[in-house]
């Protein structure tokens, strides 16, 4: 592979993984952060600002805390002619301003969500979506491929963050579930150690119907429900019984029977607990094209 | 295998797949519901009261909608002699209470939670684990398997809805992100069919982190933390002004990061993630031995 020049701003653990990798491959190499002593044990050359470290590299990538940062690092800064590629997590919103800026100024914008820990960028466990500029995409696909496996989600920059927003509520349901398991475990003298292997069984067992689910709202056709809305209703009800009896109570399953409860009084009790999706505020208007 | 004499109780979709497995391997059955019309196609015996049908099995199963039901039904019936399994879903001190009632009446009880859509009874996809008498497990294991993998969890009645409890909330939380995912999805543009298969991956994926945080928490050592509090804080952050963003908030994420934030002021932030059931109500106090 030919060397690139490649700047990489941002050195915590995603963005010194990154640099990493690039230096393996034998990138030239240009690294910034807000505290250079960040930058030591790296064979990169280390900039003194972002305006220095951008001037040196044809592909900027940005991994810092949040957007707003990303925002103050760039401010100012001469992107012209740069792919701007920023691995920063954020909402859509976000990415589509900096997208706007980076247009303003004469770059071109890709965002990217990671789907690894630091320690497997450069790995095949590590996977990328991006969406955004399909020239940086094009351009810089073989560069963007060392870090994980590239997914290329479409020319909005901030459908990305759309994906995983929405992949990062699904993780921290499981995350919420998983710690009031442990904790209901422990209060009944059962060990988390003991439950989940059986829990993380029967959660995969469960996949497939929450492929299903996905098919029935995206049809919104709930008609078909293995799993009713009713069934599942008395199910958190003796369930909420339960961990209130046990003294561990958690508000996500009342909050979870409430958007049951909706359907249930607008007579849908016998159709798929999946229709609990059109509960959620702002979702019922916003039914997508078939 | 010999035919044995066996009687369910409760003829929904649970109790009549129990009957059609146990009349499909040759048993003679004798089944109870409160309306007779749901026996309809079974060539079991149909018994007009449930102390009718108690007098006809060694083996009583019950499957009715919750434990209250299964005190009504078996209210003043002679269960001398009698193997009491009950496969009605319900809280720990429910099932220790139905154990007491047994033995007060002469019966041996074992308690069952059942991990399978009526659907799949009677085949290998399907699980139950037991807990209460062991007499009851051994005599009538065989019959048992029938219905599916038998887990015995020993002899405490109400341990099986424990562990049962503690994966129902589990899986609550892994439905209630996905519904919330497929919300987020929708007022994004995003069609759920297009992001669940991405977001099961990933949650996969997170398997084996939970995996550690079982041992973390049963050790209460949670010096590791690849995952910490303080990143989670952030990520949780984020994901709040996201989905406000986006319309569709979700208090289960704000009930996570006040978990999170609780350990975090109390100067635990770069421990691992896991330490988060520390803050539930309830758990502080009940730390297992090791």
């Amino acid at each position: 592979m030919t060397s690139e020049a490649i700047t990489v701003l941002g050195l915590g653990n995603l963005g010194r993984a990154l640099a990493e990798t690039f230096l393996r491959h034998g990138h030239s190499t240009t690294v910034w952060n807000r505290s250079a002593a960040k930058a030591s044990g790296l064979a990169a050359t280390v900039a003194a600002t972002p305006a220095e470290a951008v001037a040196d590299g044809d592909l900027v990538v940005v991994a810092v805390l949040d957007n707003q940062v990303a925002q103050q690092v760039l401010r100012g800064v001469d992107m012209r002619g740069r792919a701007l590629v920023n691995l920063t997590s954020g909402t859509p919103d976000e990415a589509r301003e900096l997208a706007r800026w980076a247009e303003d100024n004469g770059a071109k914008y890709l965002h990217g969500a990671v789907y690894a820990v630091p320690q497997t960028i450069g790995t095949a466990e590590s996977s990328i979506n991006y969406s955004g500029s399909p020239a940086v995409h094009e351009r810089w696909q073989k560069q963007l491929a060392l870090l994980g496996k590239v997914t290329f989600l479409g020319e909005d920059a901030g459908r990305a963050s759309g994906y995983d927003v929405a992949i990062l509520s699904g993780m921290y349901g499981l995350i919420g579930g998983f710690l009031h398991a442990a904790a209901l475990a422990r209060a009944g003298g059962i060990k988390a150690a003991e439950l989940t292997p059986m829990m993380l069984s029967w959660l995969t067992d469960m996949h497939p119907a929450l492929v299903t689910f996905a098919e029935e709202i995206d049809n919104g056709n709930y008609a078909g429900g293995e799993s009713s809305l009713a069934m599942n209703q008395s199910g958190l009800a003796m369930l909420i019984r339960a961990v209130e009896t046990q003294g561990v109570p958690f508000a996500a399953l009342d909050e979870l029977k409430a958007l049951v409860d909706r359907q249930v009084a607008d007579g849908h009790g016998e159709e798929s607990l999946a229709r609990a999706v059109e509960s959620f505020r702002g979702v019922a208007s916003q039914r997508l094209a078939g």
